[in-house]
């Protein structure tokens, strides 16, 4: 018996809702399987936790994240209270970047049962490979001067090791795939950073002769995720144009709220952390409205990269059953809660044992 | 008489078959007005150009232009003979900034006789106000270190002055639209250049109390133009963020192609440029298949901005008037040329007088 122990942030807003969601649908899947087990460890990190200890984790925050298997995690943020620099650097992109998770892997495609926004939408079926722990997201910078000639200056930072990682994930995904992997560039408009992407992608290449290339500029890119998203297999891109290019795969499988990820160390030396693309969504928390499935999703994902693929195959099985069935939350056009959406997929999942 | 004195430049790829398409279209336009005419003088700069003479335009290009009312450029970019850092830079990020075209204008909405690619596109009708002179787009950074030590940096600028600069524009564009203007921001991941234009945005804002305002970070709201484009009136946005946004305009309207830009010196102490969103093409160029519109409906900008603003309603009537009757090229659907478009819609606007 293989015992997990997981370290759980439910986060801010909708994530106190979706990751106990999550949890039972593994515990579920546990169950069935019987050959694993969970041992689930919550801590209360988030904004709330920062209006009170002026942190959004204690100082030992992260050496205590260590001891985990993985770090299962829900959404972050709210910005009414805290501002979003503060607690997204204090908690999340701390984990990332802490626990070196520098590739976020971030699938997008067609479900069965959802309806996509997109007129005639192709049977797409697409990864992000994210760069997760440098690029555009850097604390490098600051401001000088003040009133009407006040500036701010912000620096990105790529490195050859961290833009060859991070590709390299992308070549050997494809290779198990439909091998076509898209480089993500915007090296005409910028002018460091952008041509030493696009020269690096031009070495790594090599070293994987199995797999088609092409490079597009992000603004072309993005256009192409809504009018031909079939033509993607695997998609590598810098930090930020990955968080673009995530939250448009979200919108058009439906809604941000299924979408998947996984913020990998891949050379498994700390944990990993999963967590979907969608926020924290304050608007609609604390309602029993919000998707679960983009963290279910998520766990999925958890369990395909401690070796249960077939396990998390099932769990996504069970998710389009009950989409097929119309049992989904309002952002998707259904009218279930996030437990009888919750319910329905551990009862697929019984079902089928 | 007004008689306007245009520097055309058709730059690479289609730009040579589109910026005629659209001079024949504004001078007839000129024509049935009886008011005004153009005097276009052309200069070939291009990537060509830089392969004779090793620079993508002569010492003193810059002087000559500003000898003009107006520039109308087509596009420009030929990656396989130049890289597009180089010939960008040399050419239109270059004319934009020499010319202190600060505000970048790209419509994008719903025409009468284009197919989305949304299922269900509500009838949107908004305009991205793009900062056009700084941010993203900057020439500052460079590299350390050799193999695989090697990094880049890449630092953006953004300055209270360029940044006020192009939210005045978009409230003022808004209090005479539908008076909500959206700001485009990353202040949860990118910590310094974009909380300081969220503050910059606060401060604007105070000014024009008549519009509603809103925020969202960039990710979540290209997944919003893709799910709720009607929710839409003006979006401000960065040098780097409107370009993905506009594209993505250009998406949801059923083709890049069609998409129209202004790059507007403000204060119009030099001229402005007039140049649409899409780029050179170079995989169509050369045979007649270049959709036309996004440069007509670019001249159409050219002259609003002219004070001609009932005569460019004209040209746009006229290209939804050719659009409807289904004479279109191919990226929208149709088996039109690029002439044959163009001529249709000239009759169109010859037929109305
Ligand atoms: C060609 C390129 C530098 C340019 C830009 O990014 O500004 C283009 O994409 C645009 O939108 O005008
Ligand atoms: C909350 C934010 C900092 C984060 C990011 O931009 O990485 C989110 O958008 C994501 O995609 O995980």
């Amino acid at each position: 018996m293989d015992k997990f122990e997981i370290a759980v942030i439910p986060g801010d807003g909708i994530g106190m809702e979706v990751v106990p969601a999550a949890m039972r649908v593994l515990d579920a899947a546990a169950d069935i399987h019987g050959g694993l087990s969970f041992e689930w460890t919550t801590f209360p990190w988030n904004c709330e936790y920062y209006l009170k200890h002026g942190t959004m984790m204690p100082d030992d925050g992260i050496a205590t994240l260590r001891g985990f298997h993985q770090i299962f995690l829900g959404a972050v943020g709210m910005p009414n209270l805290v501002p979003d620099h503060v607690s997204l650097w204090g908690l999340l992109i701390k984990i990332r970047r802490e626990m070196q998770q520098s590739v976020n892997v971030r699938p997008a495609k067609l479900l069965n049962g959802l309806t996509s926004p997109l007129r005639n939408p192709s049977a797409f079926d697409l990864v992000v490979v994210r760069e997760n722990s440098e690029g555009e997201y850097s604390d490098i910078g600051g401001r000088i001067h003040q009133g009407s000639d006040e500036m701010a200056i912000q620096s990105a930072v790529f490195t050859r090791k961290g833009t060859e990682r991070v590709m390299r994930y992308a070549f050997q995904l494809a290779e198990k795939r439909r091998k076509h992997v898209t480089s993500a560039t915007k090296s005409n408009g910028i002018s460091h950073s952008m041509p030493f992407w696009d020269e690096v992608f031009r070495d790594v290449l090599k070293d994987y002769p199995e797999c088609a290339t092409i490079s597009h500029h992000i603004d072309a890119l993005a256009a192409f995720l809504v009018m031909k998203p079939h033509a993607f297999d695997v998609i590598v891109a810098s930090n930020l144009f990955g968080d673009i290019l995530t939250d448009l795969g979200g919108a058009i499988m439906g809604s941000i709220g299924v979408a998947p990820a996984a913020n990998l160390n891949v050379e498994r030396t700390y944990p990993s952390m999963f967590e979907p693309v969608h926020g924290s969504a304050p608007d609609i928390a604390g309602k029993g409205l919000a998707n679960p499935l983009g963290q279910i999703w998520t766990g999925k994902m958890m369990l395909d990269f401690m070796g249960y693929e077939e396990l998390g195959n099932l769990v996504l099985d069970a998710m389009e059953a009950t989409l097929a069935a119309g049992v989904k939350t309002g952002d998707i056009g259904g009218v279930s809660s996030t437990s009888e959406v919750t319910n329905t997929i551990i009862d697929y999942l019984r079902r089928r044992t």
